[in-house]
């Protein structure tokens, strides 16, 4: 068997090459996906901001703004539904899809659901933290969807961008969500410690979330993200914090301030929105070089073979010598051996499939570092799990019970979730809740 | 919008599970491959303890049981490759597809070979100790595509069995390796120190792994192997091993001891292949079950679809209530909301989008407990890609440096591999030993 068998060798290569090909073209369309959740995300936040101010004039002021931006919601929304059923004709290519296709089947009752939300805020049948709860959740529903992109992601280098983009907007989710909580602080006039410390909170969330960002990104992109980050909108925003949260608890606030809050956040948000563009334009463009390169050197190896099928030869049993693949080849050959030009094609197939390997191997690694970013997460999703089936809780619930943890004992989320985690055997089951022991 | 997209909710999770079933079932292919390789593996085993005897006698023993060998080599060798080739046709299915298919490109060059070895080994063209170090590297090689199998897989209890499995084969090839050590001293009448090392090596790296496969395996499965483990074949191995390794090196040996030793250890290897058909057949039954458990669920999803194509109804904002939604059904509606009978029926998929969500939840936390399990094996690698890079050594001569420097610091491999990352930034690099300064 002179030919077919040391083809096959090659073959393999070249399969091995065809799945990288493969998964590089299915991440290209996650990471579409990505970049168009990233834009009805900010929509849906520019909705949520200006539904409140709506709810809170009770229908006086932004109702013509609010049917414009309704508009634009509906626009995106199309262009997101697109991508899932885009990705739902793969579906069998896609490495972790059945996680990421069970996030999609969450969300969308979310955004079928959207219409009917809409009726209820145009006619004030909501008030504006009912209202602001509803967006909240359905953007958690969206960065899930994009947090299972990233974790699927099987190049280190987009991930890397994934794990990027992904705290990027975490992080602007925070920031939108502290717009609304000082809006609706100053609006009030007045200030709660609950709403102080849910507030610090929602600053040491985004912080720690642009922290991993900055870890991830390139160097001009930081750089980018940093100017944006000084100067006077920032210096008004902190002003405006110190104020609010500075202050004991119960201190009167001007209302006044409430919309010069929401403009400066605004201002601070709609600059994260540029930076997120610049994200999505560089995923794609990664995307595609890694996918061009991958095509190249098929080609190289589909020549090798077309040359190989020209040539006969005897396979000769250079796997089994003690030299390293790496020698330059014309060394003499070893009496016995198989013809030297055999021996030489059958080394350079060696080395490839060695070289090969070695990349796989070192790509793998770095996946392995970079998807540890996503740890904390994973965490805080586990102890959620375990407080739902253990106290028979719903994800609202048992979030919200970890969160007012977190934030009365002054410890961040991932830290009350691996005590939660640690102290899983002392949770009461859920047969004890169901029957009780007599 | 009223029903399209409520189904595309209910289409997502049915596409969540199609992913499912197409992993498991590709999963029972790749199981069906480790099966293969097994006996592949188990044959080799045989040739080389055959051959080392045939070389060792000078051609005067074994010739007729080798032929015989060799047949069976050739018989199974031929399952395995059509197991390849199958792989091969869905490659695009395979999730770490890249990585397995590179593991069988660097052996089928192995099998290629085999051929020119064993005429070599015929016709005394080789010694005993480079015919075994090349039966060696070859069954490695198929003992890396295992692993990358048990890697890739992605259902946590097959991962399991997996892991088991491979953590076997691998005790079991290191009991071959001591066989053939072993039977290489007491043949010439003496040992010396190098080789005890070498021996006891052996001994220690088939009982980490043989530990590692008992906690893996169901109990029934242990006690099979541990009534296998002990009585009159043990005690007999463990008397040559202390008679050949606790004597002084250099003093003589009992040459008979020869082939007490060989049988002994034969039927213990034996003995391993009748738990390795079992751990084949319980891993080819989980993987059936499984399938047949996801078939049955994505059955009732669809009667679900077909329930909700005939029943026309507006999608609801249940989505947004604060409600766990796992309260029992028919609660008093909220008023505004859609007919009692959607919002039933979006409750239920929503509720079924939760339960699939929570499992695969926890079936990526368990697979990632099982997957720590393939750590140690992958920094072995890491290092040795790393002295591979730095040092421009081959992966054999990686190995040996790894290998030797355990052995004369009585350390385990993985704990030289750990010290070797840890010290990374104190290996050469690879210019400077092309290009030394100045």
């Amino acid at each position: 068997m002179p030919l077919p068998t040391m083809k096959s060798g090659l073959s393999f290569l070249m399969a091995a090459l065809r799945c990288e090909i493969d998964a590089l073209e299915q991440l290209a369309r996650t990471s579409a996906l990505v970049g168009t959740i990233g834009r009805l995300v900010h929509a849906l936040q520019r909705e949520r901001g200006i539904s409140n101010v709506l709810l809170a004039s009770q229908g006086q002021r932004f109702a013509a703004e609010r049917s414009a931006q309704i508009a634009e919601c509906l626009r995106v929304e199309q262009a997101v539904r697109a991508c899932f059923d885009q990705l739902e004709t793969d579906a069998s290519r896609i490495g972790n899809g059945a996680r990421l296709f069970s996030r999609i089947a969450w969300v969308l009752p979310g955004l079928d659901g959207l219409p009917e939300l809409r009726r209820r805020i145009g006619a004030m049948e909501l008030g504006a933290a009912e209202a602001t709860a509803a967006f909240v959740k359905l953007i958690a529903g969206l960065l899930a969807v994009v947090f299972e992109a990233a974790d699927g992601a099987t190049d280190p280098e987009i991930s890397r961008q994934l794990v990027a983009m992904f705290n990027f907007m975490q992080g602007k989710e925070f920031a939108g969500q502290e717009r609304a909580c000082g809006a609706a602080a100053f609006a009030s006039g007045r200030n709660d410690s609950a709403r102080q410390q849910q507030w610090l909170h929602l600053i040491e969330s985004q912080e720690r979330c642009f922290q991993v960002f900055v870890e991830f990104s390139a160097a001009d992109l930081v750089e980018l993200w940093q100017g944006t980050q000084s100067g006077a909108p920032l210096a008004e925003q902190e002003r405006l914090r110190r104020i609010a949260c500075a202050a004991p608890a119960g201190v009167a606030l001007d209302t006044e301030l409430s919309q010069t809050w929401f403009d400066s956040c605004s201002r601070r948000i709609d600059a994260m929105q540029s930076i997120e563009a610049r994200l999505a334009a560089d995923l794609r463009r990664i995307c595609e070089q890694k996918t061009a390169q991958a095509r190249a050197e098929l080609q190289v190896q589909e020549a090798l073979l077309a040359k190989l099928a020209l040539e006969a030869h005897t396979p000769a049993a250079i796997f089994f010598d003690e030299k390293p693949a790496t020698d330059p080849p014309g060394l003499p050959q070893a009496p016995g051996s198989a013809t030297p030009y055999g021996r030489q094609l059958e080394r350079s197939i060696l080395e490839m499939v060695q070289e090969q390997s070695q990349r796989l191997q070192a790509m793998s690694d770095e996946l392995d570092t970079v998807r540890a970013a996503l740890n904390e997460r994973k965490l805080v999703e586990r102890a959620k799990g375990l407080l739902m089936a253990h106290r028979r809780l719903s994800e609202e619930q048992a979030h919200k019970m970890l969160r007012q943890t977190a934030m009365s004992q002054n410890r961040r989320l991932v830290e009350v979730a691996e005590s939660v985690l640690a102290m899983a055997e002392y949770l009461p089951n859920e047969d004890a809740l169901r029957a009780p022991r007599t």
